[in-house]
């Protein structure tokens, strides 16, 4: 155990803002990258599906084409990095069979005693849910991720910012998703503000909590 | 600032596991619970919009109303918090003038000067999208609010287990929620590992990290 305090936490997560003007020459640190993109990979999803893939995106000639199909919104180019996530477009028995692979590598036993399991999430998830719904399921599972992603930079002291406002066609198209099977969903940018970002020092904007928690 | 190691990130993240067992006589101290409900009222949206309510049920004789609707996962009812994550199931021009009123309220300035903001706010979300979309689109949100509930429950040493297999049409029943302009979406519940949980001891199943990640 390496818990934190609940001071730590709250401390980290008011810094947290959605950084609009990043600081161009700062880099994330080689070792704490390393653990954010450990952290992607644990993030947790509904029946341990992973149904994504994290791209990274480092190449400067290429955030410059993703540049026009982000609204032009200066983070892609400027935050020392870029992650696109995306989804698995076309989930079905293939990735459980391969989820379940990899259960009994890493814990033993057989796919043959799976088998209930393996029933329950075909049966839930391809099943009576056509291609669109799968899509669906699987870009709410890559918001799960954003929400680790976003967490765990924030308590490192890594600014982000996530950004829904991209085109993912033509990200798909930039980045040849659709031939790996994937979709662009969103991105999130990461790195250090600038110290001219005006919103870094705004007030958070949250309604009251009465208005968000209710006990019942 | 109030920043952790990388390790300390990982060996919680590594730590947290979808919890099958709690301990129903292991209670999360209020001073826990409120910086869960806080870092809840902090999760990040798109806008800002928040467009969603956590449903924190606590009545004993509602948990267990709610079993049945919960695929019989005793977790609903032995776990020391359930939280249920709701959207606002009408977004529209309405939530997002309340954002404007409380942004003022906030940082000052005036509604008139944000104008174009709320210009695009409407365009984006409520025009062109029909309730059904919107409705997606404010599901998709509420799942990053359950992915930093992970990562900080994780981070306090506190267990939980995200549960879509719940019934949400019957939650709305049970819970009154459509009356509210809500819908229920899926609930997390918060506690500590029963020790019988075998689970727990379990080697944590990822893809391995090169099919999950891709630098370009």
């Amino acid at each position: 155990m390496s818990t934190i305090t609940g001071n730590q936490l709250l401390t980290q997560l008011n810094w947290r803002y959605a950084t609009k003007q990043f600081d161009p020459q700062r880099k994330i640190s080689a070792a704490d990258w390393t653990t954010l993109e450990d952290a992607l990979v644990l993030s947790a999803s509904s029946f341990g599906l992973q149904p994504w893939k994290f791209i990274i995106v480092n190449d400067p000639a290429t955030r410059e084409k993703l540049l026009p199909f982000s609204w032009g919104q200066r983070q892609i180019v400027d935050a020392s990095h870029l992650v696109v996530f995306a989804v698995k477009s076309n989930l079905g028995e293939a990735e459980i069979d391969a989820l379940l692979a990899r259960t009994v590598a890493l814990r033993g036993g057989s796919v043959e005693a799976l088998a209930g399991y393996r029933g329950m999430m075909v049966g839930s998830l391809v099943q009576g849910r056509d291609a669109a719904a799968r899509k669906a399921w699987a870009t709410r599972q890559v918001y799960i991720a954003l929400g680790n992603f976003l967490a765990s930079a924030a308590l490192l002291g890594i600014d982000a910012c996530p950004m829904e406002g991209i085109d993912p066609a033509k990200y798909d198209e930039v980045l040849g998703l659709p031939a790996q099977g994937l979709n662009a969903v969103m991105v999130a940018t990461a790195g250090y503000r600038a110290a001219t970002d005006k919103y870094a020092g705004l007030p958070k904007v949250r309604f009251p909590k009465a208005d968000v928690i209710a006990t019942v």
